[in-house]
Formats: structure tokens, sequence, C-alpha cells
């Protein structure tokens, strides 16, 4: 894309009520916009990364058997009732319509997929299966402050899967971990992402967070590094204030963000909607449920929180919304149309190329904002790099910079 | 994907109330769930089908320079009272948030776009630009009753033009009835939809709704044939009852369903913000917009009304959720196996193909629910077929079947 098309720039200037790091650089850089306090828009530049995260989501989620839906955020009152939720679920936006029927915004999709599965599935040849969705949920927090970490407007990656044992849902569990891993690894947050001990509810002693480490995060994680685990606060007495593996009592105190959380459910849900299977010797029995969720916008504010630097953002490549930040500089005509026809030719090789050929910015100036926006590989081509054929090569996370042939990139 | 592991089943029974041709098909085929009167969930074949829809509106968006954006569904009271709209728009769902602050729920976003471009682009040289976004909508629609036609939430393209000049304007406009035309032919629609004139507000005589002709229409169009447009009832009189292109009277009435509109706003929106960009003079003058809208359920929907048959969906190629049906019948072993490897030749050649492995359905069933699903190529494999190293290939769309070599598949 070219730069001088792109209809957002960056800035200096943001309002100082943005206290959160990953506000302050995706707001300057361009990523995101701020309708009011926890909403914002996603622009150009940010759909790029919340897509491409989003993707390697929905991979994984394929790769364990889960099907894609889109459940609806308009949730009748009826189904929270049933559960219960619709007076202890504290952040449920509520309205009406004009014949004052009553609705939930759906912050969480248990009360939708339960009655939508009984729907198909009640034989125990039809299990297990799980089902997921990528969708814009809705929380009415009282005081949203940490950026995109934490919206009333928000992505989630909701997943709930159907068994009709313990064991087989304990299995599942298993390979969900795994999965949840690989998305964190392939996000960037590999290293500083922990699995988490967390308090469990009715149906299981524990439950699991992702907790990525980070002073931005709310929560507080005792982690165990022998076996790269973590406590959440919460659980420590549950846990005797050991490592729940090695029962090691050496745990190391830090701040860090929830990126994802998994949850055994147990009979909660399918109870509440009288959700049975008829087994193999005819008796029916309640369905056993897991659930499984990740908010690709938190992921991306928490990557900025862990992946930048005092310039701006330091994308990971997976995530990046371009893969070569094109600078020209100057306006010499054989400087331009060299960096037209690099440009030509890196993206009809199919590389995803972010073009700065505004006319009136300076080298400064675009050099700047190429650190800003974070984009991991910068090339430049002046009237210096043309004399050698060349052009100037510098990734992101590194200081130096080479000359590299014009040809080698066809 | 096997259909053995599809969550969803196809069913006979469907509610009595659900009167509409779309909805009865596609939720006897498993395509979509009702949760309540106009609020449908996608199901996985589904989104299959949405997101085919939605990538070719994408394409041809990106070809006009417009810019993917999410803009938030929940948006401030303040905004729409600036145009007025809080009280005139009404189908706005309502709601408002612990401390009493005020919010409708996105059902166009002229009113949240408008701030935002003015944010980045006050000069002429940023001019023209247009955004656009994927988006689920909301409306507080009385009665719905058209299936996934017009539902009280439902997805949404709507795009957002800016302009320095009425000709820019006027030439845009242009170019976006071309990118529409080519939506509605890659959809499988292109034959039987019109470009319509409608009324058009303050700033422009007309604007322009692409129909499709189906009784399950709401609207009466009056259609030149010659012209290939058409004129919806309320234009009539502005346009004396004839064709505003040439001039004839010899008009078709029919039943049509608004696929899409496109809408000059003039500075309706701008004037309202107080939007200007400052012109090469150096003098002030308000923006000029356009606004272009393509609903891909309603599109979804549309398709069906428009490609069926007594016995199910005839999906066009571009939008069917998998190009093949594969079908196994009997429990033979080597004909399962047979069954098996071309399921897997097939998809490692990047087709997508639903395989129908069940086990305990006869060939009967698995025939119906094959018609029903609507896939476009039907490939069965039994006995029979494996006699001759061939798979029987039928198009959804005809009536004759051929026997074709298994290994002209690899």
């Amino acid at each position: 894309m070219r730069q001088s098309q792109l209809f957002t720039k960056t800035t200096k200037q943001i309002s100082k009520e943005e206290v959160s790091l990953n506000a302050q650089l995706l707001l300057r850089a361009g990523y995101v916009n701020k309708l009011m306090a926890g909403v914002y828009t996603i622009l150009p530049l940010g759909l790029r990364v919340l897509s491409k995260i989003e993707n390697i989501i929905r991979e994984e989620m394929n790769k364990v058997e889960g099907q894609e839906v889109l459940m609806p955020s308009l949730t009748p009152k009826e189904n929270w009732e049933t559960t219960g939720r619709w007076t202890s679920f504290d952040v449920l936006f509520k309205l009406d319509d004009a014949s004052d029927k009553e609705y939930a915004l759906g912050a969480s999709h248990e009360e939708v997929v339960t009655p939508l599965a009984q729907k198909f599935n009640t034989s125990y040849k039809d299990f297990p299966f799980s089902i997921y969705q990528l969708q814009t949920k809705f929380r009415n927090e009282p005081r949203p402050k940490s950026g995109i970490l934490r919206g009333r407007e928000f992505r989630m990656k909701d997943m709930y899967s159907f068994h009709t044992s313990q064991a087989d849902l304990d299995a599942y569990y298993e390979r969900m971990t795994e999965a949840y891993k690989k998305v964190y690894e392939r996000c960037g947050l590999g290293d500083k992402t922990y699995l988490t001990f967390a308090l469990g509810g009715t149906f299981s002693k524990y439950s699991h967070e992702f907790q990525t480490i980070t002073e931005a995060g709310e929560d507080d994680i005792f982690i165990c590094e022998q076996c790269r685990v973590a406590i959440n606060r919460e659980a420590l007495p549950d846990c005797n204030n050991s490592c729940p593996k090695c029962k090691s009592n050496q745990l190391i105190e830090k701040k860090a963000v929830e990126v994802g959380n998994i949850f055994k459910l147990g009979t909660k849900y399918s109870s509440a909607f009288k959700y049975n299977f008829v087994g193999e010797d005819g008796k029916q029995a309640p369905v056993i449920m897991g659930c499984y969720g990740i908010g690709p916008t938190r992921v991306m504010g928490t990557i900025v929180e862990i992946c930048h630097d005092d310039k701006g953002i330091v994308w990971p490549k997976s995530v990046a919304p371009f893969e070569y930040h094109l600078i020209v500089l100057g306006d010499d005509a054989e400087v331009k149309a060299t960096a037209d026809k690099l440009y030509a030719d890196l993206t009809s090789a199919g590389k995803e190329v972010l073009y700065d050929d505004r006319a009136d910015v300076g080298a400064g100036a675009k050099f700047a904002d190429a650190d800003l926006i974070g984009i991991p590989t910068r090339l430049v081509i002046s009237a210096k790099t043309l004399k050698e054929n060349a052009a100037e090569v510098k990734n992101r996370n590194e200081e130096n910079s080479e000359l590299k042939p014009l040809d080698s990139f066809r």
C-alpha cells in the first residue's frame, strides 16, 4: 500500500488521559482511534494486525477440530435467566426493543451455544465436538483504563466443547492447552506467557489462565521457572503457596496480563438448559462442557506492551501489518522510478509492503514514522543507494543496516 | 470436512412461523439457526458462504481504493444528536451504562466515520479517500419476517467516500456503480439485478439501489429492459413514469429485493460535524461525501431465493460452501478406502470438499441431503463405481451424471 494514500497519519499529540502504553503507541502510529472510553475503531494498519492474530487463532482452533460459527450479539433475557446470569453477570449491557422485550449484548456465549448444540446433538454418537467464533463482545466495564487490554467492546475468540465423559473433556482440555501455547508462540508472546493455575469453580479444582508478564498487567502471578507454570494470587492458598507440579515454594511474583483462559464447565450450563445425551446404554446424562477464550484485541495490546522501544512498536513478523516498509528519499525522478519498480516487484512477488512515497515529507520524519509504526524490515531507496544499485536494508529490531543489490529482490 | 464430524444436521422440521423460503431452506440444510425473530446464528456451512460473499465484496472495494477498518457498534448519543438522527432514525437500538450515559448500537456509521476522517484529513491534498468496513449492524425492526433478508442483527458492508468537489464524487460514484455490478455478477445475481433509481434526498435528485428480481422482495420496481435500469415505485413521479436513460415508458413492474444502495450524501454529515477542508486557495469548504452499502447476509438470502429448486439450494460456485460433495455408499472396506483416498487427493490439491462419510445413513438420505445443501458438484463412490475405477460425477444444476476415472482427479 502507498502511504500517500493511507487515510490515517501518525501523530505526536494524543489525549493526556490515555495512560496505557499500548494505547499511546497504537494511537500515535495510527493503528486505532478512540471513540470513547474503552471503545476503539480499528484503523487500516490495526485491522491488518488484528486479522493476522485472528487467523493464527483460527488455524490453531481448526487443528483441534473446532467448527467456526457466528452467534448473535443480541441475546434474549430468557436464556440468561435460565442460567441465573441475568442478575449475577455484572457487566452485561442490557437493552429492550419497541415491545419492551429485553436483551443482553453477548458478553460470553454459553447461553446461546448450549441450546444451539442441544438442537443438533443428543446421541452419544454425536460427541465430542467443539464450536467457536471470532466475534465482537460487549462488557459494561465501569472503568476501562488499559487501552485495548480491557475494552467495553472488544474482539474475542470463544470456543465451547461438548463431551460425554469427564475423561474425554480432560483429554481435550490438554490438547487445548497445547493449542493455546502454540497461539502465543506464533504471536511472539511464547517466552513471556505462562500457563497459570486459577480458581476453578464448582466442577473443577482449577481453571487455567495464560498470563503474559508485563508491568501493564492487572494481575499478580507467582511463577515456578523450573516448570514454566504460575499461580494466580487468588489460587495461592489452594496450591499451598507452592508449584502444583514440582511442589517447590520458590515462586517469583510478577505483574501479568491475562491473554486467555480455559475452563472446565462440567455440567453447569447443560444442567441449566437440561441438555442431556442418550448414552450407549440408553440412559440419559448431562453433557459435560469446557470453554476456551482468547481476546485478539487484548493479544494485540499485549504484544505492543512487550514489543516496543523508545521509538515505537517492534512487531513480530507473524503479526506485523506489512513485512517491508519501503521508503523513498528525495524527489529525483530516477530514484523515484527505482523505488516504484522495487515496490511493484515486491508486491507482485506476494510480499506485503507499505511504500512511503510521500512527496512532501523529509527523511527524518519518514524514519521516525517507520520506527513508530514498527514494520519488521525497512528498505530505503535514495540517490546514495541508487549509485550502488542497492537498497539499504535495516531490521526494526537491529541497529545496523546493510546495502543489498536491487536485483536480489526480484 | 467430514460430514460425520459436522455438528449440524439437516432437518425436515422447522417452525411453521418461518414463512420465507430463504429461511426455510437455510434452516433445513443447517446453514443458519434462529435465536429469535430477525436474529440468526450463522452455522459452519453458512459461515463459509458468508465469508465468500464478504471476500468478493472486500476484493471489489479494495479495487476502488477502499481502506478497510472496523468501527465500534457502541456509539455515543452525542454523535447522533449532532446529526439529528438520535430521534429521527426510528430503528436505533438504544441503551445506557451504569452511569446512565446513553448509546446507540450502530445501525449505520456516518456518525462515527465523519469525525474519524476529520481527525486525519483536512487539506485538499489528502483527498479523495474512502473508508469501509464489514461489520454486524443492529436495527430495531418492528416485524422482521423475511428470514435473513431483513434481520435485526445482520452483516453489512458500509463504505464512505470523501471528496473536495462534486465532480470528483460524481466520478467516484460511477466507479462504485461498476464495482457493485461486479459484486452481483460474481455472486451469481448479475442477470436479475438492476441499477434502480430511487429518491435522493437534499443533495442529489436520485440515489441508486441495486434490486434483484424475486417474488420474495418487498419492493416494486419498474424495469426498462432496453437500458437494464429500473425505477423504484417512490421515484416514478420524479422520472415522469419513464426510463431516465431512453425516456421510454415501456416499463415492466416486478417484485424485487434491495441488495445494495449507493447515495450521494453531499455535505449533510460534514456540515453537521463542521468537517471542512482547506482548499488550494487557502479557503475552507465542507467536505463532500458519498455512502455505499451492501448487506452480505441479505445477499446470501437473496441468492437462495433465486438459486434453488424443489429439492433444495443450488449455490453458484463462487459462493458455495464447498466445491465438491463427495459421498461414499455402503460399508465395503475397499469402497471406503477409495473414497478416503479421493478425499485426501482432492483436499491436498486445495479443493474444498464436504465428505459424506456417515456410516449409518442410507444412499437415499445422503442424496437428499446433498440436494438440500446444494454444493455444485456431487461425487459418488460405491461398489458399482469402484468396478469401473471411477467416481460418478453430477452437477447440482444438471439432471445427468457421468462416470469419471478416479485417476483424473489426481
